[in-house]
């Protein structure tokens, strides 16, 4: 498995540990990058991450025997539409989108005939730091990568993809796209949501200062995410809109039964809510759910 | 400055790391231990957080200068009956209650006439760990400590306090305990209630192993404090149910908010909205709001 020539189009976090990651493992040749900012590109060239630019994605693509697309998800479609003419026979394509029903469907409108050679991924590591800068070979270490198969995927392609991102020490599992956008709509864009609900809502009251100021290590950890990249997060949330609302109304739920509980000032119920909860988390960090 | 004599009743995370802080910096002769569990004084004792076990509270506080209780703060008022007539007439009594208007209110009832011995106060600083075992001495450097000063106080023993904190590291500070209440309320409170609301959720559902199986970095953090102490946080939560019902409504409004420009999947409005919240966390941890 050796990739002579790779495209990243959008040199982020993502896209950027990925090509350190895949020379890390002298899994590739020469990296060629494309993307909205020149500067970005331009520390991108500078740490080493790529090793040129390309002015736009389709140029990019050209000679690629591997493209990834690691932009935000709302933009993918007119990248496909943009690149779909100039990809070669036999490159793969993969992304690294947070979404998976959005992107099949933007490869289904954008890359025409051209649909069988992508192969639909999305590494499960995140940071909130964004930006070619953030980028690192490790990021993927022990995380996981989901792949969302097409139909018209070739077998090799996907074992070729699949093997890649083991490569790189993502441990790789498949799911249909619903049920990715489903368990991510829980465990990852609701958590998200909440902590920007929560820090835009103190940030925007007239105590604000008083109120960070006595905020602590459980806050900051429980709003990390909150620092997140806006426009990608902006972008999941839209394109995930049904399925997080969905988490938003079951949790929601849960909320209105927590209040209940605090106004029947319901002891016990408290207690084994949180002692339920502490437990759960225990089993998870124990790798119990593995 | 120079305690002959402190007596520590609750030796866990708090009382363990201000018995070691104290030590180290050399402000204290012999420290004896009070607590429930037998277990966790003696391992408290062999890691030499303490010196000495006390079979009981009022046993512990005999001959002490210093008093700390550092218990759940439900049982605050029943620690307080027990010790009141065995208090020396010059020892200062405090406390490391997350909540401080029951607090204040218990110690009113529980201390009779020596209700100016007692200075309460809150070290800002917690951990997901309990115990003795997770007790250290450096626990609250640069942490907030906010002072809840009561009107039949000695200044000299407030400044007493005041002066040991500072020792120990934490920046002091003095409120109200209503503001107190209120304060901690949306920046600490709110979220362990959310956090626990989630991951009890989450693990209660027919497919919890998979939504935790494909849980990630950004879930870890923003449910930290849900393996926080279930005892601890029940007693915080229903001692100052009133502030932390009305962060509860509020939230839910901020939530119902973000569900409505989700539902009209309107961009600008979201991306604001994220744009807004990490700019204000990004203030916080610059330090703005020092």
């Amino acid at each position: 498995m050796f990739f002579k020539r790779v495209a990243i189009v959008g040199v982020g976090l993502i896209g950027g540990s990925f090509a350190l990651a895949l020379k890390e493992k002298k899994l590739c040749g020469h990296v060629v990058g494309a993307g909205r900012s020149a500067a970005n590109l331009k520390l991108a060239l500078e740490r080493g991450v790529i090793d040129s630019i390309a002015s736009e994605a389709a140029t990019a693509v050209q000679d690629a025997d591997l493209v990834l697309i690691a932009t935000p998800v709302a933009q993918i479609e007119e990248i496909f539409l943009l690149i779909e003419s100039k990809i070669k026979p036999n490159a793969i394509i993969s992304d690294a989108g947070s979404t998976k029903r959005d992107v099949v469907a933007a490869a289904r409108k954008g890359l025409g005939g051209k649909i069988a050679q992508f192969v639909p991924a999305h590494p499960v590591a995140g940071a909130e730091k964004s930006g070619a800068a953030a980028a690192s070979a490790g990021l993927f270490r022990d995380r996981r990568l989901v792949l969302t198969p097409l139909i018209e995927n070739q077998k090799v392609d996907i074992e070729t993809i699949s093997s890649l991102w083991t490569a790189l020490g993502a441990r790789v599992s498949r799911m249909s796209p619903e049920e990715h956008d489903r368990v991510l709509a829980a465990v990852s864009h609701l958590p998200h949501l909440l902590a920007y609900a929560l820090v835009s809502d103190i940030g925007a009251r007239a105590d604000a200062a008083q109120l960070f100021g006595y905020a602590a290590g459980g806050f900051r950890d429980f709003t990390r995410i909150a620092s997140s990249h806006p426009e990608m997060w902006r972008d999941i949330c839209l394109a995930n809109s049904d399925e997080l609302l969905k988490e938003v109304a079951h949790f929601s739920g849960q909320v209105e039964k927590v209040k209940k509980l605090l106004e029947k000032k319901d002891s016990k119920a408290i207690e084994k809510l949180f002692t339920d909860a502490r437990a759960a988390r225990e089993r998870w960090l124990n790798g119990d759910y593995e």
